[in-house]
């Protein structure tokens, strides 16, 4: 059988029981943003690891070396964030094709380097070797958090509140302009920069993880659509989504009546914004909301509700939404 | 600049300084078989990752599936196993091209699920994405050992005995039989398998981490000259190794007879043996060797010596021997 048939995520579920059984005491396994193994009392051990394949998942020629390097971490810092964690130490796996050269390297690794100075975080080791003709990169993060900061995905409980920490659809649209060649202006170019460089959402992730009103937290990484999915089949819940509240930045919005792109769709599906989503006790939302503002000055944007019944519907003005593509899978 | 022109060594040198200095207290980053970073007053946690891509090191029409995903992770092993570790946890990162199937990962997990098994080890996480048309394989492992127990590259000291845990050149026949696409016999067959289904000698390098006498240790992954090189540029020092004390297989020597191979540069160059390389005390090393063999049943092999002066010298019968080629350089 071909694994497209099956999907990323059921394959996923096809080959991980055997895994996932037996699993020492204290430690979570596959299912979530990172990997948890109970360190002491107080304390557990986060670790997440992300591969990143030329031509699947950047164009070499489009994104900036220093900027690439930049990502790869981010993109794992993320997971990190998504889990209310401090990230540590970075390990790092380099398949380099023949054509790349040192001072292509040197600029990837300055990128790399600058946000491992951001971020506090120490790259350790890891492997360096020949591939075919793709660059191929993989990073492996250990962080750690406090036990009772931990935030599962698992954790959704109906009535809950969705909230997203920052603007969806920039990167999905500056992919779209990638992709497209579409000719670089001061707005083409903002969008791109959001795609190739992402902020890992860490400060607010570990502000999010110490409330106790904050039930359940991932990062969007393959956009709200696919990710909600995830939080749903993990707290056996579903969501309602009001098309009409989801943040979209002004950049966004002049872009997608520039080149005739469906705003909802791409905010809810482009996927890689890299912010975080988070499910609240409505008894909690409205204090969270505030004190969050008080102390980031931007917004936690509530995009929606938790439901009991198993599905994902998307309102706009109280009109059901059907899109036509989904959140990203890696094989389909 | 190519990075073939510095190598696969020099290219770390080159861009591992800006990561190496300022770590934090009782961490140790690039430069040894795994990172090591202090856990408390009496343990460290150890972790390594290696990244295996179809083509560069491994054929898709050549090894069976099962025996992949078992060598995919006895390589890892391999590196906790030089630092007098115990492994816990993996991490598996794939990039799968279309082309293979459900039914095919099926057999690699369950080859990898049996080491894990057999070594208790518990897969963690994860990541799967779609790859272009090379399979590519990430694994980290995380392990653990007592602080007094951990051997490092950098501790070798001139008169020190260099010993091997196991025989070489196996696994680099078998590579030549499968390049050189030699039709199977009994013969060939095992030597396919030994490259194929690598044993990580966990055992003997907790053993042998737990011997004072025993100085620096590291895998023999490149092959002794390549690795010999290692410690040698760790611990400023240099080595000399005698040819005729290469404890080479039956099946080896046999097969070097049949198909005209050089059999002091196989077993000195061929690579991928994953058994271990110690430097002993000259006082302690008959005692060690004894007890080794009284507990493991197998022999602990001297093969030569460390010397002060910076140079590794091969000798046959007191002749210094020059070989053609040297160990594996991914970048060369």
């Amino acid at each position: 059988m071909k694994i497209s048939e099956l999907g990323e995520f059921a394959f996923i579920d096809h080959f991980a029981p055997v895994f996932t059984k037996n699993l020492k005491k204290g430690v979570l396994g596959i299912g979530d943003d990172c990997a948890v193994i109970t360190l002491d009392d107080r304390r557990v051990m986060l670790i997440t690891t992300d591969m990143l394949i030329e031509d699947s998942h950047f164009l070499r020629q489009s994104i900036p070396p220093a900027d690439l390097g930049y990502k790869s971490l981010a993109v794992n810092l993320s997971d990190i964030a998504a889990m209310g964690g401090i990230p540590n130490y970075a390990f790092l796996s380099l398949g380099i094709p023949k054509d790349v050269e040192v001072e292509w390297m040197d600029l990837f690794f300055s990128g790399m380097h600058e946000l491992c100075n951001e971020a506090n975080v120490q790259l350790l080791g890891g492997d360096t070797t020949r591939s075919g003709n793709h660059l191929i990169i993989n990073i492996g993060v250990i962080g750690e958090a406090l036990i009772e900061h931990v935030k599962y995905r698992s954790s959704a409980l109906p009535g809950d509140i969705i909230c997203v920490t920052g603007e969806l659809g920039d990167s999905g649209g500056g992919l779209r302009l990638i992709l497209e060649n579409i000719a670089a202006g001061d707005l083409e170019d903002l969008l791109v920069k959001r795609h190739h460089r992402p902020r890992a959402h860490l400060a607010e992730g570990q502000w999010l993880g110490a409330q106790k009103g904050v039930h359940a937290m991932m990062d969007v990484s393959d956009g709200i659509d696919s990710d909600l999915h995830r939080i749903m089949e993990r707290s056996l819940c579903g969501a309602q989504v009001d098309l009409n509240s989801l943040p979209c930045s002004s950049e966004l919005q002049e872009a997608c009546v520039k080149y005739n792109w469906d705003l909802y769709e791409l905010a809810a599906t482009g996927g890689e914004d890299y912010c975080l989503i988070c499910t609240i006790d409505p008894q909690a939302g409205e204090s969270i909301m505030r004190e969050f503002k008080e102390k980031f000055e931007r917004d936690l944007f509530p995009i929606g509700r938790i439901i009991s019944e198993n599905t994902l519907n998307y309102y706009d003005q109280d009109i059901l939404v059907r899109f036509k593509r989904h959140g990203f899978d890696h094989f389909a």
